[in-house]
């Protein structure tokens, strides 16, 4: 199936390559609108406007869905109005929000005046992107608490029926006030007289308009919910997030962390073709930051000039030390910050996790330790020196331990995203410790070296 | 909601803690399995087998699949044989069958012979934990093509009530073999006399019980698919694999990836509080591929050793100019690892992915290289010395810009995993090449210096 279909995406290249755009239109016509998607997110921009409007309008909708953000809204701002208009009604409100949100204003108001779904559309424009009002779709298949089973039914059955799949029903009272939840299956096999509510389940879990979208992410997956219902502050049913939004979270919140974790701006946006200004605003500054460790490392070396003068190979063996140590706290620092993000780890287990990344510490300290010492005896044939750089290696691994531990588990205390600069700070600071354990210890000893 | 779990979460451990375990059973039977199974998973495991058995036999079973794997497999381990029997009954038999899994075979069997469930389980066995036949159910409602809807509709309500709940229903011949899927939704609103067969969609995407249980996930999220169905070789119907399956594999791949580019082995099981024997086996494996690379780095520096002998000062700078160019290597390393995992980026983007990131490594490299040179003549007064370092830096930061896009493009194209070992190959490259630039001019303008 996926094979199939990326012979068919790499014949659409071609085709488009060689412009032949009659074949290269006729295979898109074949593909998913997943696969669509990604091979027109491969093209020129002049070439996407061009091909858009040749899809049919539902088509060209689930494309416009399944691109990029920002790809999306490059291509919204090409598109005549009446072929917007009509593609962001054919959308999901919610995703036809995020473009017009990123449109000019004028243009975004010239689209909405032709637009014929805008009621569905406008309280989402209300909510930051990244909250439950921003991501939830407004179409969502609402019951009355007074009706029946077979009520319920028909309606359903008379309901628009390119509306959102939802097998998740919502019961309110008159005033749209939330009351429970009811699942389509249940509503089938129910007796056709029942009254809904007695068959729905009025203990529902569900998240404000306001709250952050990772926090409504963490309730879906813990709970294993396929739907969160999103109430206003009076408990009236705004709208609803799906799976679909929850994997798409899930996503982000992990390139956000590998981003934080890797020293640049934890902004899911970013991706290998964002363009070359945003690559630097995201990357350039914590390079800066890094700068001023760097030279904190590098003022305390200068502390030990005159040992260094004097023996010059302990500048061969003092990133030795400072490396093993950068490596061993990242790794504890990569366990804790995934810890908290998956919530097995809370600040409360903060004695325990240090207490067994100490001992994590020392054992890695004793067998990495020996092994430098060792190489270094047999490569100088200098026991002392080998002492010395295998000491320091032990050191600069319990210390590094305890700092991958202890400084995303502050920054969590602080409400601080706990990924975010940890890793430049702990390794800037076993770094520091690791250059004056080593040099320091060689400065004590330099008598006998 | 959530808040209120929490305050009932920390009021259970209070309970524990002072032993006043009816309280404890009361405030637990309150909550969501979900939570029941965070109070749950902090305690010793002699309390975990002994509040199991307390709970209701299908709140129990929801807690020992909400638990981590092998904390259920702990538990099970202890459990009377009829409880865990009866436990493993009433849970979705993929869980079940990781449990039997975990367990010794003996008792396995034991339990095996005590299950009423286990037709439903024996097939699951057979397969890898990782791959799309481990990850399945087999409770699937399954359709014949010769019903109409009313049929269909019947067949539902006869079925078992606690079987998983599906909105997907499956059509298959007499036979087994998988023909279409029908949405519940368009079932209830279609006319009762209409055959399913002319309602259900023929176009089904679904996956072989051996595929890899990353691939199904990446088919269901770039499809934005609920479940997905799981086929054997001559497309008989094997089972279905969930969204919330999905939710578990993005982030156990998440997991994956952040520890890979953390020096770490790739294993989503390792977590906080993994025995300390298996954070060992997990990390210092890796410690050790990193003293390779930093001694190779070391025997760099020790090429010039003369050089720094004679200015020891160089030993101080040496650190910032490889620290820089590991850092701005890996922010590159960490991109291209992303867009690999989430497909934005693939082989065939290599010149155009490079061509950038020379294009970002080269400004970086002017605006950190003089910031490094500025920095150093204001603290040393030396002008050539800021020049050399200033220029070292520059020519480090296009290496590293360069070096974290072909290095785990390079991994990509021999088919291993773009995360792995990246990260130590990636900061090893750039140390040396680092180390090598800036001694290396060092020594040719020693004369002058």
């Amino acid at each position: 199936m996926k094979d199939q279909a990326e012979i068919t995406l790499s014949n659409i290249r071609t085709a488009l390559d060689s412009e032949n755009i009659a074949l290269a239109r006729q295979l898109l016509n074949k593909l998913h609108p997943a696969d669509q998607a990604d091979a027109i997110s491969d093209r020129p921009l002049q070439e996407q406007t061009e091909m858009i409007p040749t899809l049919s309008v539902n088509h060209a909708a689930d494309v416009l869905e399944h691109l990029d953000e920002d790809e999306a809204a490059e291509i919204a701002a090409k598109l005549p109005l009446e072929t917007l208009a009509h593609l962001l009604d054919e959308m999901e409100p919610d995703e036809a929000a995020d473009i017009l949100l990123d449109l000019y204003e004028e243009r975004a108001s010239a689209v909405m005046a032709k637009m014929s779904s805008i009621d569905n559309i406008r309280p989402l424009l209300e909510h930051d992107d990244d909250t439950a009002g921003g991501r939830m779709t407004t179409q969502v298949p609402v019951l009355d608490r007074g009706m029946t089973a077979s009520h319920a039914i028909a309606y359903l059955r008379n309901s628009k029926p390119d509306s959102e799949v939802h097998y998740y029903l919502y019961v309110t009272d008159k005033a749209g006030k939330l009351l429970g939840i009811l699942g389509l299956r249940e509503l089938i096999t129910a007796k056709p007289s029942t009254n809904i509510e007695t068959i729905m389940n009025s203990d529902v879990i569900s998240a404000s308009v306001d709250d952050d979208q990772e926090e409504c992410a963490k309730l879906m997956s813990h709970y294993n919910l396929m739907t969160l219902p999103i109430t206003n502050k009076s408990n009236h049913l705004m709208g609803v997030i799906t799976y679909d939004d929850l994997v798409e979270v899930i996503e982000d919140e992990a390139t956000e962390d590998i981003y934080a974790l890797a020293n640049l701006a934890a902004d899911s946006d970013l991706d290998v073709f964002s363009p070359v200004r945003m690559m630097i605003t995201r990357r350039l500054p914590w390079l800066y930051v890094n700068l001023g460790t760097a030279f904190l490392a590098a003022f305390v070396i200068s502390r030990f000039e005159a040992t260094i003068a004097k023996i010059a190979v302990l500048a061969v063996f003092q990133s030795v030390v400072a490396g093993l140590g950068g490596n061993a706290a990242t790794q504890a620092l990569a366990i804790m910050v995934r810890g908290l993000a998956l919530k097995q780890l809370e600040f409360r287990h903060v004695w325990k996790a240090l207490g067994r990344e100490l001992i994590i510490g020392m054992l890695h300290g004793l067998a990495i330790g020996l092994a430098v010492a060792g190489i270094v005896y047999l490569w100088r044939g200098n026991p002392l020196l080998g002492l010395i750089i295998g000491l320091a290696t032990f050191g600069n691994l319990v210390v590094a331990g305890v700092t991958g531990t202890i400084v995303p588990l502050t920054l969590k205390y602080f409400r601080q995203d706990p990924a975010l600069s940890s890793s430049t700070l702990v390794t800037g600071i076993t770094d520091i410790i690791g250059f004056a354990l080593f040099l320091g210890l060689a400065t004590l000893y330099l008598p006998y070296l």
